[in-house]
């Protein structure tokens, strides 16, 4: 018999042998989660992007009688794409909420089990076996698994960082040149670049792209053959200025080429019901992806139950929508205002459930190898919060947390942090000066406009 | 600008060019379904294997108070592998259902959204592209594009055929030394074969294979180092004689290269629900497998619903499988009785949702192409059963027709085979001979025993 390590094939051990730390970190926190009354000294999770705060309300209007009704049809299979009439209804919400400039296509639609599943099956069907596409750093860290498990597909790093260059309004800011330089590179290397991905709202910086840029963007793209994927997962849970969807841009430089990605995992706080869409006006693409729709389907009581859902607008704009805001900013507010008291920056953010915050301060030296060990450090005070490197920064010592928890939860984070970093903290923050930065930082910071929020004079780049 | 055939890349067009025969009767289907009021003219679908016997009963039990409350954390991320509270409901199941000899780890399980999904995890993570497995034809058609699409995996196939040798019990009878001979010339083929796949109870033959060739067959899969694929996912789906679950073995000769399947699909009736599973004992095959299950997830709420399901055993023993037994007999003997006034003989069968009957008096010539045209034909009159080549037959000439639906459909989908196939009918089954066998045919035909059942005098092989 052979020994134990020939189970898998070369395949298997590559696929068995990939070690994230998003999972890593989750997969601790699974086996020892804090709860206030059962374990109370359990890992407290501010490092999955999850939206804890609307689940009275989704609740309430998922469990409103009629809506887990049970047609004999959904217990059979259905059109792998999705049900005609879900991705009708997403065809409706998304032109509504993405401001779409012409009514979208249900046909155009294709429904998975999520976001992940979306990508995994994109870059399978546009990109072959060790071709890579560009991909702004950090950026949120399990694009990488989902594009290397199953089609071994690479990035290829458009690295940003808190120095800003001559022309900059803020760090980590995406120009066109920058794409230009990481594709010019990546060719004299003999890479095959194939897509542009993209997520915006940003994951983890918590930022928008502007419009201009959007389009410069897409139309770089269409300069080099690429393909556009759009991750626009964090759509809605925008809390600050205003999104543009690639939905709502006048003209698409190559359509065919765009791809854009929704779900209900963040924005309606469901990352259990796992439901992804993608939006492709290419029919080859569409029927490449349909084939392997069959391994990412849905559950077509998931797909009716998310249909009624999204079908009330009257309930989206009036009820979930106001308090999902509002809730996010007050969350938010907390966890700034408690970094604050460690003196910790944050950057400046529009839109998540997270902050991306500077803790170069406490590196024992300016590497990965001191961030990771603030992160072990930090776990074994049970906290989990998710470092840098997670999301592939090309700069040690940021971390991105995620604030979208009870006020509890928040505040307790902010102790285990203080009695990991070991810090005096306790200066109110009406003392604190207006402008902090971090010691590494070249850049001026920036204030967030305390008008529309509960947030007053935050530190932040 | 590229042309639009440059879109895909060579994998994705690969995978956009697969072609099933299955897949495509059911696309054909679902553009035109037969509706009794809405839409009599439409596709009749005998040929897709879904129980559409038990709705009543199962929307019953799935919509009793209670069943689908809605706890925090079925919102949330939870285990890849599936949710511990499920997974145990699961084992327990399966202890009981398939007479394991001791309890099943709940930590053994990996839980996905449909067996399509398990098969092609399994497959990617066992076999290398262009690596094979051994399987016996007729078999399930969609084992091919599940191993194919992501994995590139191929079959190696075992011809069984209607024809029996010395020593045989009945046609397309599986023995070790078939697999041998097969085994032996993908060797010669310089063909890396890494895995054996059973389907168990047999889709299509509706076969059940003696726990002593299950042994030989695990024997033979352990001299030569392969891994063992059982799918039991007609398990429960058994109306004459016992089944006897690879679980319920006293010892397998290799437990680490031994997966077993199981899903809701056929069993309980709901296909549209999405849940799969594996078990297996090998941590480091379970490890990959893990990796790969965040793009195969199920809704949390499913997980739940499905556990409370599963649960009470009461009603699965005394409301559900009585009362689904009764009725697959039912419906069989409906459709076995047309066919037989149709002068269609049909194999003896004990389990799944299907028989497997013998058109071969019916093609033009004896081959595939006088199979096709038979199957459009059938098209044509708006009747869609499966043909041999969908499920790889060597022989041409025999279909899959599904008899779990409706009497009203199964009646009307014999009128419209009639009315295709241009015979006179009529004879009571009384009338008919006890011996009738396909032209081409040189087995010896077998009798259905009629006691347990409401069969009479079937002709069969």
């Amino acid at each position: 018999m052979e020994n134990k390590s020939s189970l898998l094939s070369s395949r298997g051990a590559r696929i068995a042998g990939y070690e994230g730390i998003l999972g890593k970190g989750f997969d601790m926190y699974v086996r020892d989660p804090y709860e206030q009354d059962t374990n109370p000294q359990g890992i407290l999770n501010l490092g999955t992007s999850e939206n804890k705060l609307c689940y009275d309300i989704i609740h309430e209007r998922l469990t409103r009688p009629g809506m887990n009704s049970l047609d004999p049809h959904l217990l059979q299979y259905s059109d792998v794409q999705g049900l005609q009439s879900f991705r009708e209804e997403i065809a409706k919400f998304l032109t509504e909420y993405a401001r779409a400039q012409n009514p979208l296509d249900p046909e155009h639609i294709v429904v998975m089990n999520g976001c992940c599943s979306v990508l995994a099956s994109l870059t399978a069907v546009l990109c072959d076996s060790e071709d890579a596409y560009l991909i702004p750093t950090p950026y949120y860290g399990s694009v990488y698994p989902d594009s290397w498990l199953y089609g071994k597909v690479r990035p290829v790093h458009v690295q940003l960082d808190s120095k800003m260059s001559d022309g900059e309004s803020h760090p980590f800011m995406l120009t066109v040149k920058k794409l230009e330089d990481a594709m010019t590179e990546a060719t004299k290397q003999g890479i095959r670049v194939r897509a542009l991905i993209l997520i915006n709202p940003h994951n983890p910086l918590g930022d928008i792209y502007p419009a201009h840029l959007l389009k410069e963007c897409l139309d770089f793209a269409h300069r080099y053959g690429l393909h556009v994927i759009i991750d626009e997962i964090y759509m809605l849970s925008v809390y600050d200025g205003t999104f543009a969807s690639v939905h709502s841009l006048d003209r698409l430089p190559d359509p065919e080429r765009t791809h854009i990605i929704w779900g209900f995992s963040k924005d309606f706080a469901m990352c259990g019901f796992r439901v992804g869409t993608v939006y492709t006006q290419s029919q080859e693409v569409r029927k490449a992806l349909n084939q392997l729709a069959c391994f990412h389907g849905c559950a077509g009581p998931v797909q009716q139950l998310l249909s009624r859902l999204i079908w009330d607008q009257e309930w989206i704009n009036n009820t979930f929508l106001p308090a999902n805001r509002r809730r996010l900013l007050k969350s938010r507010s907390i966890l700034v205002n408690g970094l604050q008291k460690l003196n910790i920056p944050v950057l400046k953010g529009f839109a998540g459930l997270f902050v991306w915050a500077d803790f170069r301060k406490f590196l024992k030296t300016q590497t990965f190898e001191a961030e990771m060990d603030l992160w072990w450090r930090l776990i074994h005070e049970k906290v989990y919060i998710s470092p840098g490197q997670a999301f592939y920064c090309s700069e040690p010592g940021w971390f991105r947390l995620v604030f979208s928890d009870t006020v509890n939860k928040i505040q307790l984070g902010i102790e285990r942090l203080q009695q990991a970093l070991g810090v005096l903290a306790g200066f109110d923050s009406e003392d604190i000066p207006t402008h902090v930065s971090g010691e590494e930082s070249t850049s001026e910071p920036e204030m967030i406009d305390s008008d529309a929020t509960q947030l007053k004079k935050i530190v932040v780049y």
